[in-house]
């Protein structure tokens, strides 16, 4: 069997949600799972939390309430909990729970808008990666001029290895394809500079293994900061100091120039008046930059879709998250990655160290 | 002496301009100059460049002739070449004949708009580094919610050990106390999350070290990408690769988010309407975000001011490069990171390798 067959999901369409992370956490969970099964109808979901608060919610959705089943559990991971700690004390989380139901082919994916370091040494843990991926990254979309951009490793891996960054590369390729529908996407890695000499040694290597290797894409080499929201490539790629750094640093950029803007137009009647007239079109912007659109984060290279969402964010942005573990899977993105990754790695007969019934 | 009496400057009137270096040289440098000597009439310039295309330049700003004088050179550092070269074949350029001119005690400070990695790697080779600074680094100040932020280093040094980050935010904090005076500065190390054990060993000691130290301000802690342009700090200290990263995400999402203003306005006439009665309010907050208000990256640490002016700026940008270079020279800059270095390092008898007599 290869690894590929291994990976086939049994339940596709059942999505494990950890009802009880986030800062608005049961509420927008329920809400938010309400919002993607009017979306995809032929979704499930099972709720990991406490059913004396979820129920009563789900209760307002007679139809989710048809798709759904809610798996007790009382403890909770406290936002500030420590990575290590989360997996040692939290074994009946419902963060922990929900993500042992995909291990355990309940579910096919989870979503959590719970404490993301916990998520990650959780189901990096349970979930393990997948075969010729060293490292799990944690990705993105983000907006940019010309379309959207796919940015990762945003945080899971402080230092990484020229060979990371390869493997980042690769799947944030394989994700433009799979799941973007681009045949060749452009590959770029951030750097201080587009000249080769130009980086520490990890990225010069890194950018020497892609130059030379078959990939499913095309390399373009180094790119610099601007070049994220420039749109220059489909497939940003960096270690995840850099890329944290670099996705806050959009974020309070985007929330400076609203401020200035909020300032400009209230700054006297007639600005106002201006205001008014083109708020049909600020609307559309608004809309086209809304973080909730964007809502989501990936977890790639498990054996497992793991979409993390904002902590802080509301139904709409919930709603998000779970369409990308729904697309995740639906498009086979993990079977696709196994394949580049046999490619890469000549590992076709390797066999995912999983086991076929699903026990944990 | 001490090394304090020994960086007093013989003509901190003078500034030695690289005529030749930038996009649109040496035009934007003479009229920029000529801006600068409008705002400050005691200012005095050295030019070094081709006095063929320079003198004719000079003609048109008869108060600047009065004040200004040529060196010929024909040789010219380009956009690309490498440090290294520069370096060895750019003897006679004119960027490092400006950078000599520091050395030499005939001017204050250099300001330059060509190729950067060649003007650090000349700057610091001709003016080594201030006592107690083990490398310089590239700071520059940016807009915030709350005003103006520091932020260093920009790409200088890839990678940076905890002394080397202490240093920064000495010398960031420095900047803010002298030339911007405020007497306490905020101080933040930038990394991926805000606990104590988050980041890479280099950030973590750093931290440590600026909690335990006497330091020129208030050392915050940790702050991430978003903290930058919310205005956390006063000083925002990193790598120079995250810190070149940022800055360029910071203007790429800037740059994002004017592309879609302008398709938000001219989307309809009703848009168009509602822009043109609140321009007045654009532009000022064009001016507050104007890249050429922010123009004139400094070169801290080194036994001399050197000022990057962007490549692509205009004669307003770089008047404004002029301006950072006179206020380092005129708020005695380099002589308070000289006292704190031996304070910090216990050398206050530590006297600069430079000549007195500022022979080369």
């Amino acid at each position: 069997m290869t690894a590929v067959e291994n990976l086939k999901i049994a339940k596709p369409n059942v999505i494990a949600l950890d009802a009880m992370g986030g800062d608005n956490a049961p509420v927008i969970v329920i809400d938010g799972a309400a919002l993607a099964r009017a979306r995809t109808p032929d979704i499930q979901f099972i709720f990991f939390g406490d059913e004396a608060q979820i129920a009563p919610l789900l209760a307002h959705y007679p139809q989710l309430c048809g798709c759904s089943e809610i798996r007790h559990t009382t403890e909770v991971i406290s936002s500030d909990m420590k990575p290590s700690l989360a997996l040692r004390q939290g074994r009946k989380s419902s963060m922990r729970l929900a993500i042992n139901a995909v291990a355990e082919g309940e579910a096919s994916s989870i979503v959590s808008a719970g404490n993301t370091g916990a998520l990650m040494a959780t189901a990096k843990f349970v979930l393990r990666t997948l075969p010729g991926v060293d490292r799990p990254a944690i990705a993105t979309m983000l907006p940019t001029k010309k379309g959207e951009t796919v940015m990762l490793d945003l945080g899971a891996n402080i230092e990484c290895d020229a060979e990371n960054l390869v493997q980042f590369a690769l799947m944030g390729a394989i994700f433009c394809r799979t799941v973007l529908g681009r045949s060749e996407p452009l590959i770029g890695l951030l750097n201080i500079g587009t000249e080769e000499l130009k980086g520490h040694d990890e990225v010069r290597i890194a950018a020497q293994i892609l130059r030379e290797r078959p990939i499913p894409g095309r390399f373009l080499g180094f790119i610099e900061g601007n070049d994220i929201t420039a749109g220059t490539v489909d497939v940003v790629v960096t270690d995840g100091f850099s890329g944290n750094i670099a996705l806050k640093a959009i974020e309070g950029t985007a929330n400076l120039i609203a401020y200035f803007l909020k300032q400009v137009f209230t700054s006297s009647l007639i600005a106002r008046v201006g205001y008014l007239l083109s708020r049909g079109a600020f609307q559309r912007l608004k809309s086209r930059v809304d973080p909730r659109r964007y809502n989501g984060a990936m977890f790639l290279g498990l054996q497992g879709v793991c979409v993390k969402s904002h902590g802080g964010t509301d139904a709409e942005g919930f709603a998000n998250a779970i369409g990308v573990a729904y697309d995740l899977v639906r498009r086979g993105f993990n079977e696709r990655i196994a394949e580049e990754m046999a490619a890469q790695y000549g590992m076709a007969d390797l066999v995912i160290t999983k086991q076929e019934d699903g026990a944990p």
